[in-house]
């Protein structure tokens, strides 16, 4: 059609258009290793907008024949335990090592904000700046379900790009744990020795979540501690109950600044994937992962087939300025909008 | 009917028969200030069982009326920082300046072990020992629309035993502070200066959320680091947008080692709640929080109704094993189910 235009005018139309690929060209595209194709449409995951929603699922559906080959390692951590730096170098040794890898991080901390734990991608100085690295934080807006239905599908886009190691990356101690220990196959917890992240402070949900505990800042003068530390947790860990994948978690330590751990720690991940590998439990929890995705996957539909419905809204209005004056109690008012939508929608 | 028994035996009958009190008994038991009778309603709230929900579920209808009273602060900090021992002895000012608290924790890290924050009620020694305090763990079994559904509901049952100052603990940082902060009227952080718990470390998305910042161990060596950092939060905390509240948040710190600060905090509440008073922003916070609250209350009936279906559950079988054998992903699968369950059912 536009055989006629100018070469250059062709190609900046075509910047213009980037946005009306269909699903199947976005696909062709990632899986060829195009980065902006990639970015564009975990975009559109996370977008609110139907049309980007429909177009974000479809891509994931067509990618997902290209996925499910990574290795998918959780990291957490509280604030000022390094996880950036950590990311950093470790990430590094992966590229070293043939490896590409993509960082996604999950904030729930700002759902107010906006912001984002990766917001400033320069905390990662060497990554940011390599091809085989890619970095991508996940603002989560709130809904818990949300961040873990999005992080699931970036994580099959990040795969069907060729990443072959995807870490998500999550902050502080509690419920966005949960949700990513439900994504990935290998859990680990930065610590740092005598900071109060002690046996007592460290929540036993968590700690059973956790393949490997790793001492960051292990040098200079917090060196013994982290020794110290350490020798206290590997008994801590032998107390708790087997895992489901029979792995007994580890613990180590690494240093950013002096540059070690790094390599025994790659071994351990390796020991770990080897190990579920062998047993199947790799194979058996990601069955268990995609029940739970389809479940979430549920809650969204029937929240959205409600929400939608237009007597529905109607009704919720009315009832909203019930409950606002003390006319009914939200549990009564839900329980009467549920009636009135089972009883009066033709479905 | 057992006129006829010893007395002792018709003790002891009535104490085995507790369960089968009415939510109207139970109601009428806890406006009475009967702490066992409250227990009870709450862990009837907890249980999984259909027959103690619908017990609890009428039995909080019946205590709303008496409920809305108190004043309901929300708690959070990393572990580590001294909740307990903070919770320990500003409870006990307030108890002397004559009031009644009720603790109730939320413990989003306990879903694997189900242990919970105070599951050693004894960490907070003097309260425990008090009948002027109500000190209660929750554990979440991992659904956070959970946390937020129970919680409220305690609320109401501990405003309705007549505790007029509820404190909702909560640890770390992250989701559960986001449900807390839908419950409460007042929300507090604590931070220890020099430990990490620096700006850089602390969520933008939390900040915005804190109304009052509490340094706590704010004694003996730490002194000068604690007068240093409230400084710094307090310049800090000018630059954050304007709360809806209107109220600019305050920066504090108590030791509780050296027993003081305590009185300075509690005017530092008194004011917050005259300003919220005054402003009618506790009432306007209160309606959005049951808005909040009617949107999960529909959540969780709309999912009861979709899992007890005798035709989805068959279904839901054989598409489980479709996900597990790849059959079909989890995203499509939920979809197809979602389809069937509005076109099947006669509702």
């Amino acid at each position: 059609m536009n055989n006629n235009l100018n070469p250059n005018i062709s190609k900046i139309i075509k910047g213009i258009k980037h946005e009306e690929l269909s699903p199947e060209e976005t696909t062709h595209r990632i899986i060829n290793g195009d980065r902006n194709a990639l970015s564009r449409a975990i975009t559109k995951l996370e977008s609110s907008k139907p049309n980007d929603q429909n177009f974000a699922e479809e891509t994931v559906k067509l990618c997902l024949p290209y996925s499910g080959k990574s290795k998918r390692i959780g990291i957490t951590g509280v604030p000022g335990v390094g996880k950036s730096t950590f990311i950093d170098t470790f990430g590094e040794k992966l590229i070293e090592l043939g490896h590409k890898i993509a960082i996604l991080a999950i904030d729930p901390s700002s759902s107010i904000s906006g912001g984002s734990i990766l917001g400033d991608k320069t905390r990662m100085e060497t990554l940011s700046g390599k091809m085989e690295a890619f970095i991508r934080p996940s603002p989560t807006a709130g809904t818990l379900g949300g961040v873990a239905a999005k992080t699931r599908e970036s994580i099959i886009l990040c795969e069907a790009a060729g990443f072959d190691t995807i870490i998500i990356e999550t902050v502080g101690v509690g419920q966005s744990e949960i949700a990513v220990s439900s994504m990935v196959d290998l859990f680990m917890m930065l610590l740092v020795a005598g900071t109060g992240d002690d046996l007592q402070g460290i929540k036993r949900g968590i700690m059973e979540m956790v393949d490997i505990l790793v001492f960051t800042k292990d040098d200079g003068d917090n060196h013994d501690r982290t020794l110290m530390n350490k020798k206290q947790f590997e008994v801590a860990l032998k107390m708790f109950p087997t895992k489901d994948s029979k792995w007994i978690p580890k613990v180590t330590s690494v240093s950013a600044l002096e540059n070690k751990g790094i390599t025994e720690l790659n071994s351990l991940i390796d020991n770990f994937f080897d190990h579920i590998k062998n047993n199947d439990y790799l194979y058996e929890n990601r069955q268990n992962q995609d029940i739970h995705w389809l479940n979430d996957q549920i809650s969204l539909l029937l929240k959205n087939n409600f929400y939608q419905n237009k007597l529905i809204k109607e009704l919720l209005y009315k009832t909203k300025n019930d409950v606002c004056d003390k006319k009914i109690s939200p549990i009564a008012a839900a329980k009467n909008l549920i009636n009135f939508y089972f009883q009066n929608k033709k479905i």
